[in-house]
């Protein structure tokens, strides 16, 4: 049994595929972004080796995973027509065994470094999930929430390594691909 | 004394001239629209006639009204570039008596009708302005947050007037502009 605000329940929410509508708005140069991509999210099992691999990299029992889940991309930004956006993560969310609504998340992947990353979640009170992580050179904060079962929107902002400066913030509409394809 | 989730404080932080990079998800056609515009906004009297007809066409009694503003806009959209985007509007805060984060906010020209409209907001635990307001034909939800004192975000929906299908999606970044003019 999970209340709406466990993060088990809103990886289940999130499984499948989602057609994505991405601006991004580059602050300093007011620029805008346009990005059109095909998102999976699919469960894999708490046993892959890359979830095991994962934990041991941050010293996680990986008894402790909840809904590791493989999260791909692909798709085209107007900012540069031969760049092909695409890419693929693992994430495993690690709760907090004393607080329901917080813990964290790793992925061997980052969104704004290439590089494996541990970021701190909360879910709010409305149901927004809310990721903070820090790398070497920045900060990226998310924010996902459900208008309802079949669109859900984020905001991902990168940050300054302060995190007071805001670099970069972009915008999705992610509706639910009903055909499967 | 008001908390921070008290709207008097919410308006006072959004006083000022922003510079908006606003991008429109149009989700049927998943077209995207690009909006540059200068924001202004400023604090007016509670005993503005605007302010007072407003509340007398809700049946307010003006002298709930708290931390009346305009706001203006002016800017352009790449979607139709002979279209001005500009207009302006007076909002009324009316905050529930009995619950410092909640109210009515009096408009006297909405968002998605140039009617005039009441929505109902609330200010989460985070900081986070949210606004429904209920149009004959649609329905609108924002929500609005300060990354920091410069930096402000908001989303804004527009839906269909039974408030499950979203037709429209946009996310604007608002950056306080610095030099006055």
């Amino acid at each position: 049994m999970f209340s709406m605000n466990h993060i088990k329940q809103f990886v289940e929410n999130s499984l499948g595929r989602w057609r994505s509508q991405r601006s991004a708005h580059h602050l300093t140069f007011r620029h805008f972004e346009a990005v059109q991509s095909v998102i999976d999210i699919v469960a894999i099992s708490p046993d892959d080796r890359a979830v095991i691999e994962l934990c041991q990299l941050y010293s996680v029992d990986p008894s402790q995973a909840v809904m590791p889940f493989q999260m791909s991309w692909e798709g085209e930004s107007d900012w540069d027509e031969n760049s092909e956006v695409k890419g693929s993560c693992i994430l495993v969310p690690i709760p907090d065994p004393n607080l329901p609504n917080r813990g964290k998340l790793l992925r061997d992947q980052g969104y704004a470094e290439t590089i494996a990353a541990a970021g701190d979640y909360h879910i709010t009170e409305d149901g927004t999930f809310v990721l903070l992580t820090t790398y070497e050179h920045a900060a990226a904060e998310e924010k996902i929430w459900f208008a309802n079962p079949n669109l859900r929107f984020r905001v991902s902002l990168i940050k300054t390594s302060g995190g007071s400066g805001v670099v970069t913030a972009s915008f999705s509409s992610e509706i639910r691909s009903m055909s499967g394809n």
